[in-house]
């Protein structure tokens, strides 16, 4: 998985059907520092995160269709985890 | 998934039989700003997406065989929405 | 899907069970003006693609299996078109 | 699998149930010189790595719900080993 | 798939079950001409490939279970054969 901010919301009104219902949010990646690092991806909320929050994305297929509540979806990211802290050792 | 722009039509005879059918569409992976990021792919349009449209696009295998209709396609890439707008958070 | 260039054939003699009867090719990804870009990948013919010529490659384990006849093939990445041409829109 | 270094811990409150349990740490892929190189990523813990530790990482979901002991999670990235040593050849 | 060369072992005494028994080795990918190209990573080996071998990697997790001998090993990469010679194409 890794570290995103969520950095905007995707309007897509033709779709596939199983999107319906479902929110997309368009993810910055980022690094150990914070500071953006990545090409951004679109992924599906799966725990109601905002605008400007450090989110956890998997990437990867059943994975998504699970939180879609689904066998199968035709998705590849979602947001499984708003992240409160990330804690760097020494 | 990512944010693609539709730039061009992939024309191949000779294919695997389970193409027949589908159109492949060539899209160009965009950033935030709209502007192109990335390699270029290939992806089966499920959403009778055009020329120049931003479009939303899966990359894996379930994903794409299902929007073609079949159990298992050799293929991993398709355009699964059209986007409408992408509203970038301040 | 990626687009590439048959760049070279890949001789194996000590290679899993498998691969016998296959034939692998090795592919240059091609960015939209028909120039090298990317890394150089080892792909499983199903087409009967030739040198010097512009073909669809699926990097998916599922899809290769296929291709190879097989449920499951320690391989993931397979020819699945000859492309005769790329039209670009304007 | 990837070579990495752990290097920090994610903590979640609101995150999917199936993560319920699972330690996520940050690490840090390592080249062959053991100096950082590349994206860091988030991976849950199935060996008790510690902070600091050279470990293997598996990035896939089959491979990932496996070692959270259930057949399906919405999570791609596990710690699989704790590297004891690296011996590079001549 | 991938070409690549055998440049280490890696040695992990603490690690998952399913890996008991298999060689863990670290591969270096390779260019057309044969020269270092991309992150290094680590592989099960299911052919004897030694040190300094020319190998084709293949990268997924159904692929390496399956060389592993099990349905399901939390592993991604295997290398499936030694690569005697790259015949490029003029």
């Amino acid at each position: 998985m890794i570290l995103g901010r969520v950095v905007g919301t995707v309007v897509a009104t033709q779709k596939h059907d199983k999107y319906e219902g479902s929110k997309l949010l368009l993810v910055q990646p980022l690094n150990l520092s914070g500071d953006d690092d990545g090409d951004e991806l679109v992924a599906v909320d799966s725990v109601g995160a905002g605008a400007g929050e450090t989110v956890l994305v998997v990437q990867e297929g059943r994975s998504t269709s699970m939180v879609m509540g689904t066998d199968l979806a035709p998705a590849n990211a979602a947001i499984v985890g708003i992240v409160d802290q990330v804690d760097l050792h020494d």
